[in-house]
């Protein structure tokens, strides 16, 4: 097989506390890029799919760092431009025990924002390409970034590319003078593969229900596009231990994963993208219950690795899901 | 509310091993600063209530550096002294799993433990006070700090302000010629609030039980100024891993809070001040059960934080004692 | 008591990634030095025991580094030697979560290999020697490291020495023509305690059984000189997270240890080892219960210290096995 | 004495690659916070002077960690206000040898940008007051900032204090609407005590010259409030190594002081600051000449110090203009 | 211009003790990837100038992380290929003051060093390719590398190609049973810009002469395919201070270059490929002299940045060659 | 040669910033050990002498980590003693620039300081020894230390063994109740080789000169056994810069050494004791003369070392005074 994906996002900068400091003692911040759409095409990537991400950064040597660390995981950065705009970053003050993890986004005004639809031809980034990825973050984002999220999916329609979005809601964005309800629907209307729980039902597709296979089968109804529904279910026992469960809604049945008790996590963030990854990867390449698992797998590793990539390889995604080589010493 | 706390105490420089070296790993110490009576200044600072600190340091940097550490962490230093006699110092080597952690402390002769009695105006200490807060890790230190406690104590019987006392016995410390029983029963009689287990009870106040309730009730009868008396149970499974509950009796009753469960422990050193520090705001603030359990979640949440400064927020506390936002990801 | 213990192998420049960094991500790698067997010598002379270890390194700083390593601990290294050859290497990415540590090998053409037999004066070495330990790593490097053992064994069969061998099959080992079973029968045979669990029996010593027990007496019967075998079991929750037993087969009894539940695992490299010291130490000294928890207990405790060095002392391994003093402040 | 000097303006955090990494390198950067006029208090604070400075941080927890700062060195922050806006922000890049260092600024939308200047009772902020100091980058922020500081220099004309201004011009900044030339001589007319370069008379008050002396005497003449221009000479031989010498206009006369070669550079952010910070202290306690070999001095001492804040001794400033104590090894 | 330039060589992994440590002191070391032809590659990338590399390495995750590397800085991979052997290696402790660096190699039986020539299509390779650069230390890594090499050399002549090679003796490689006089003089004669010194001349093409000019017109007399030959001329005052100077011999004439005095260095691995790197872009868009001044400037500014690779612009390069921008704070 | 050197003295911890920050910004200091004395041993085993360290050290596990220091660098321990008292400290900001170095002694009450004479065997430590070095910092200690100081001379005397002192004049010291002029002639009187500069000369042996060779003269008329008098001239430019020049007094001559630039400095201390190391070595292996550069360059070299210990080869040593591989790259 040789597919080709290509994802659209902005990618921020993660300045985050070393180890368990709070922001009120660290004296250094660790960098880390990252991005919901970016870190889908770097685990693809990194599993050695054929990956492009598309996306704007200023011209200046920390926008340029940004680009080589995408380059740097095999991610075709033929799409990324430059831009006038602030670098989006985000601080991480990650948390452990009871303590929860705290974010402060700083991310308005960038340069993936402020780029201008006109300067990407869908076309040519859609060339050779099976698969086109967005998430409910871009469109949060700022009119221009709605307008080319519309304009991408407008193109993978005319092209037959398969589309997934992550719906993503995030209540601190839109704060461009328009709602959730007044987009998503039209760029839902487009997509084959979601990934949606009840909230995210709710803002963005007007869905309101408080069971998950009822959301679905609302969804499908009132979003013909839509062939599959996944999402997971995360309990927080504490911010070092959570537990991990995958569902997949298709043809009219709910499939549920294994469900992993991860302690001792190192790194959440990005947990949700390498489950999207795992989706896209196996949904191309399994069955949908394999699917399902192979997504799950990726999440679950990455709670052991620091930063957003999902540097994992297929073999030990699928040892996970198999229950062979766990937390062992590989010589 | 505008309450002012007044705690006096010796601060020691702590020198740690990283992670979790041992003594004999460490090519470098990471440096923290702290007390039993000073981390309670800075943590009722640290959630917007007026505190002072009363102390000595050398006349060096380290000195200064150690002033400052208080400074940052809005302490008022103005009765802050240098004195001739060394930095307190204690280093610490880390537990982790079955390991315990070590202290080798190195503190005799330091700066507070030589500090003249007659150095510190105590009507101007106490000008606009409502509380004043010390431990039995003071009069244990030398003759001198014994006096200024009992000298602090007077003061502020004199002018009415509460009173609370951490027993805190340490056998290791009273070296100066003087046995516990000497001195302490003198200062516990002047103090309303103490934090106290079956040790101290025994060696300080003469109390001999093996029942907390009862040594209460005895306690409340050899001293009638105690009003309250707390203590918390530590449980450990592993240096990683401990179990919480607070106690509290008061009004002849034994009031319990909560028990949690802390794994992925980052530092306990300073567990108890934070207990202490979130009894007094409680005290000041709530009811006596909601004291309680404000004191047991701060001393749960300190568990998570590296140093010896609890920089939590007064709203983390609470909604970890209503089981609110407990290990997730705040953005 | 004043014993003297010889143990010989190769010694290894360990590379770690830092923190659970992978080795994509790893700017900079934290290093020890370790092999099976210098690591007993280490554990020992930490105890207090007399130890030496026979070994080569290549004639530059980085050889020095790693004899300093071993005088540092006390190890004495008369019989260290310099030969050609590389500096032994492996390059370590610790696992965590359900994520497994890898080991990259980087060792053949290391200076411990090319060690020639000629080299070394065993009647020298051995003087006032009472143990010799060797592992089934050594025969496993070259033709003539399998030399060497062979002689050490002979001479200390004529000195009436006790002697211990790991098993330790490593099958990516064994790269110089020779296969286990031509070599490691005439070692065994001169053996009085080993550890092997099942894959050691049939890989090395040709006797095939599900069963330890069963194994143990097969062994005897067809190795007259072994008295004591023995082994750990090892349950991997996670990486983070094992579960460990030991146990001991003497004169047709097998006994079994505490089961010791270990969480928040630090480095379990040279955790075997710790046990194999244990053994020693316990054998020389205490009864075979209390030997083999003793060993287990030094095991546990390993896996709470970087490196490979088991620095602990005799009084925290005892009180683990007692239950005392476990994950405690000791002030 | 007992003199009080107020500043005002915004605070930085800077965001520095650590040792002589390129931003295209960096994983992690070092945290310093800082600001032309923050720097002034920090190093008076530091000398014993009493100052406050007055500046806006956004209400979370890097806010908190930029005004803890300030505390920590000793500054009022009593007029440290909380506002809507981003933590200003720059990354620093630090040259070495050839290669210069490099600033990306990320300061628009501050939270000090957008504070509304009736939250200031200037006359609160002036009790006690002795001195009140400014520089050309706060009306260079925003029209607000403008308004805060006229207001600053009016209120402090009706109290008699005293004024100094940092011309300090800035291109990149002045993006609000105005050019220095609308703003900036008013702002002058109010001040005594100016810092000021070719660039800064021509651009900020409209004086053009190629010569100081020759442009000092037309300023004092075209803003009879002036009574005092310095500014430093920076030759740079490399970016580790400069000389640097300062100038002091008064009374119709030039002084020089002497020239210090300054190689081994660790950081030279703030050192202008430090020169400021030393001819205030040096006008409030000394003749001309001692007060600009101080203020040199003060800088040349700034170099070997990383982070903006001058944490030097008044003691080791005068050694250095004795020419005492340099480079030693003091015990 | 669109050139494209293929470079070939080993790519080694550098193992740096920290700042000045010496391999007696380092506790850990930091990684850099590079080789002398890899590094030519990185800074023409870095440039904007189209390259792929050639190399192999070893199938495990350094392998991939060091092909990684290259993929940051642009560099296009396509030809990396992965076969047995080992990753080669490098242990350096960087010098200063008078105190030299050391580097202790630990390179055989690498991965390139066992790679089959029968690999590489160089018709495919040289597709569209503009210019070849190869070194010295490739043929005097093993006969399949020096077939290689001599492959690659055939093919780009049949294409036309421009061929630069850096002639680099290298006393301690050539341990195959070749003698660089066996090798040397057929690559050279099919290369037609060189980087040679007196050494170079005399081991690799038995050139003998004790003056750079005279052994250049030897040369091109020798090797008439050879147009431009270069050289730089390095001074050491201590580890920490060089001067250095280039010179281009060319149509008879000896051109020198600016000699630069730098001091404060940070690291001197990869100068002498960054005058390379910029020879070949200064070759391609400039006149001689500004092409040698170039090259220089590249190599002075490389010894400011740590790591091999020059990441620096051209506008800093071109910059430094006028005296412009030296060692100032660029805002 | 197979010489034998004891020395006797306190070894500290040394507790030092890191890189150049301030006491007043450490968040963590770098640990070594040293003393003056010890620093002799270690530079002689490192150089491959037989040496003896004779000390004492608290019971606890950092009193066992500086015992582990010697061993690791090939120092024979067997003197070392435990007793009660603290682990001897210093801190130590490095000065940079025109800034100086300070440190903060914080060392009374040592373990050494209160060793008990009569717990050493002079007979059993000097069997074999051919030399005995001591330094004026023991009998400044304590007057138990001063004891065992002539203890030592008087049992070396007995024996012919060969005493240097360092006289090492250190105002700070002498606290317990003695003048220099009560204790060290005495000791003087029995010594061989000493270092001293004038301020020694008239503080530790009452001889008044401002020129060294007179003071020479006089002091070997006053002290018969002194056969040679040895000291450095250092001229501070900076702390990063200085020059540095050795002197050696002999048979009514004196010689000077070569004068060296020694910029880039990393790390002083110690430097007194290299050049005392180098003398011994020097004076038992070379003429005068080459004794002498033999010592210069070895306290040279000791500069760009961090750390006490002067971790050289004797081959680096004579190429410096050889002025070759000055700061070269050594393959």
């Amino acid at each position: 097989m040789n597919k080709r994906i290509i994802t659209l996002g902005e990618v921020l900068m993660r300045l985050t506390t070393p180890v368990s400091e709070r922001f009120l003692q660290a004296q250094n911040y660790n960098i880390y890029f990252g991005g919901a759409e970016a870190n889908v095409s770097v685990a693809l990537a990194n599993w050695g799919v054929s990956t492009a991400h598309v996306t704007s950064f200023p011209a200046h040597d920390i926008g340029r760092a940004a680009t080589n660390y995408l380059k740097q995981h095999g991610v075709d950065t033929s799409f990324v431009y430059t831009n006038e705009g602030r670098m989006g970053l985000y601080f991480l003050e990650n948390g452990v025990m009871q303590r929860s993890s705290k974010i402060i986004y700083d991310r308005f005004d960038s340069s993936f924002s402020k780029l201008d639809p006109a300067t990407i031809d869908w076309d040519l980034v859609f060339k050779d390409a099976d698969w086109f990825h967005w998430t409910g973050i871009t469109p949060a984002a700022s009119a221009t970034a709605a307008q080319i999220c519309l304009d991408a999916l407008k193109a993978a329609e005319k092209k037959g590319i398969t589309v997934s979005g992550d719906i993503n809601y995030r209540r601190n964005l839109w704060q461009y003078g328009k709602q959730p309800l007044d987009i998503m629907p039209e760029l839902v209307s487009r997509t084959h593969v979601i990934i949606a729980g009840l909230t995210d039902f709710e803002n963005c597709m007007d869905i309101i229900s408080d069971d998950f296979t009822d959301a679905c089968q609302k969804a499908i109804q009132a979003f013909p596009s839509i062939e599959t529904i996944a999402n997971t279910h995360r309990e927080s026992v504490s911010a070092s231990h959570n537990r991990l469960t995958g569902m997949l809604y298709k043809n009219g049945k709910l499939l549920t994963s294994k469900t992993y008790d991860i302690s001792h996590i190192v790194d959440r963030i990005g947990g949700g993208d390498s489950f999207m990854s795992g989706l896209i990867y196996g949904l191309m390449n399994k069955n949908d219950q394999d699917a399902l698992e192979f997504a799950v797998a990726a999440s679950v590793l990455k709670h052991s690795i620091i930063g957003d990539a999902n540097l994992t390889s297929i073999e030990e995604v699928e040892q996970l899901t198999h229950g062979v080589n766990i937390g062992k010493l590989l010589r």
